[in-house]
């Protein structure tokens, strides 16, 4: 996801991940050192998330000073927001790559994942959120959903939970997903569960919002234990721009297919089959999906079969509207108007 | 080179690239069906230039007029401002890759080369260029450059000026570019002639304000044949902003290094060098080098290894002084203010 001029809810800015504690994160270098050490390494790539990555100079100090002098410590200057933006050039070109803050995309022998848990303490935010569940003796049933940096934490919080009576419900989703509770923004399998409230415990909106558009029949509490608020997820803004999505695009002649080349977002199949049918639609291969670089093809919308998110989320950032899949089919009078559902990756690769 | 926002002199949709002419741009339609047949290809992959772009459902329509069914036209949607701007990984998954615009960077079976020679006369421009070029019975020496769009007229631009009594000063350069007589944004060596003026023929100022950067002893005529006008190559602006930047860096603590990971602009040893002797140069790799991606690094000051043009260019829209190797140089001491000078590559891969 881009987000470079505005802040916004969703903003990785506004998480945990750019708060004053990050101090305290561990970022395990015994675990990098002792990797380059059996590798004899000579070149250690790290990649940090947009929101961490002003933290690269000093862990580049900490190892530089544990490692031997010829070990050369590089940073990667891609985009970062997400587990599908790994950094494959620097993977290929470093004898140790690690990945900061996302849950891993790929394996590899090469890759060390260093997760970054959180170390706010989420009892005070789970205490506020009783405010907004309902009342266990009348509905003790409650889904349990939070992000990679909360996972250390998620025990502690389904016990919480159950010693107040409540019913947790928790399911580890698709292949996609690494842990039991575990959400990202393009999936919300894990929140499949039998419940008609799903609490989100974690910072920021980008993933209970994300959440809520997949799962409309559930209300969906947010705690986020990082700005310290409990609130409700609501999709009608968003729900809104959709459908304003939509209908601005029923009028399009030509048509950009957009096909991701990022590790995670291919779905090339659903690409090609838009271009067979639409002698309208044209396939436009690209990694990040940005407004800069769409502007110069002469297109009336694009169709993004990559990350969701940037078409939900950045989406009006572009100068013509872009639609997910789904929203594709509504615009051409292939679905009906009330189809209009969230766009999820589940299990794609 | 990504020039968004503002239109500026060398953007290109300030030359022939963008004009209403461009219908008569031979695409070679011919050489693309023929390849695709011998190598029964099943996905053509195509990129043109960012001011050609536009294009390009145009010239997919042409292609899937002629090729079979179930052939597939990809489009890349990489930014691409000059020959460094190969779109690798469509390289890498299409049967038949076509970059138009632009001369070889990699010699590829795979790849075609499409140069897009434009069809614009230049003999009224030359014509009026003889009011700012020497009185040939004075000073007969001119060197004569051009880009890779007007090559196809070199050698009539050559004779025009031979039979008004000049001496016609022409090199090859070094091997990194393609042609006798040709200028890249970061190279100038076929301008390494004996003659204190120059004349460039082509659109723009974005190759003449580089050459006269490169070398600013002799004097550039420009001959703009795509925006009728004739005028000197004036670097004051430019030099300004360069001074500007390396005073704003001299008290910069925390230096990042940037290496490109585009084909072409690869300087690691550059690199490397400066991390290896300065402790608070951190070493950032990265493709696009684009002010959004460098403004989570808390660094005070960057040193651009790779195209020297977004150092000087596209410079002023980064949040910290960006300098090129040698300014780096210059800023922290090693070099004194009077050695800065323009940031050329010469044969580097």
């Amino acid at each position: 996801m881009s987000h470079t001029s505005e802040s916004k809810s969703g903003d990785l800015t506004k998480t945990g991940m750019a708060l004053k504690h990050d101090r305290e994160w561990d970022y395990e270098l015994d675990r990098i050192v002792e990797a380059v050490d059996e590798r004899d390494a000579k070149k250690v790539g790290l990649q940090f998330p947009e929101g961490l990555k002003r933290r690269g100079p000093a862990v580049t100090d900490d190892l530089r000073e544990r490692l031997p002098d010829d070990v050369r410590v590089l940073l990667s200057g891609q985009p970062c927001y997400g587990a599908c933006d790994l950094d494959t050039y620097m993977m290929r070109r470093t004898d140790v790559f690690v990945h900061f803050g996302h849950s891993p995309m790929k394996e590899s022998d090469k890759i060390i994942y260093v997760p970054l848990f959180s170390n706010v303490d989420v009892e005070p935010i789970l205490e506020d959120s009783l405010n907004e569940l309902a009342d266990p003796d009348e509905n003790p049933d409650v889904g349990l959903v939070t992000t990679a940096q909360h996972m250390n934490k998620f025990e502690e919080m389904r016990t919480w939970l159950e010693e107040r009576d409540f019913d947790v419900h928790t399911r580890r989703g698709d292949e996609r997903l690494t842990h039991e509770g575990q959400v990202l923004g393009c999936n919300y399998a894990s929140a499949d569960i039998d419940a008609d409230q799903v609490l989100y415990v974690g910072g920021g909106k980008f993933h209970p919002l994300g959440l809520a558009m997949e799962h409309p029949d559930k209300r969906v509490v947010i705690a986020d234990p990082v700005n310290n608020a409990v609130s409700i997820a609501d999709t009608e803004k968003f729900l809104k721009q959709r459908y304003g999505a939509v209908h601005r695009a029923m009028d399009a002649q030509k048509w950009g297919v957009i096909f991701c080349t990022k590790i995670g977002q291919g779905r090339y199949d659903q690409a090609e089959k838009i271009v067979e049918e639409n002698d309208n639609a044209y396939l436009i291969t690209m990694d990040e999906v940005t407004p800069d670089r769409l502007r110069n093809f002469d297109m009336d919308a694009f169709v993004n079969t990559g990350c969701p998110r940037i078409t939900t989320d950045d989406g009006p950032r572009f100068h013509k509207p872009m639609l997910t899949p789904g929203e594709y089919e509504i615009a051409v009078g292939n679905e009906p108007l009330d189809s209009l559902s969230f766009d999820t990756f589940h299990g794609t690769w």
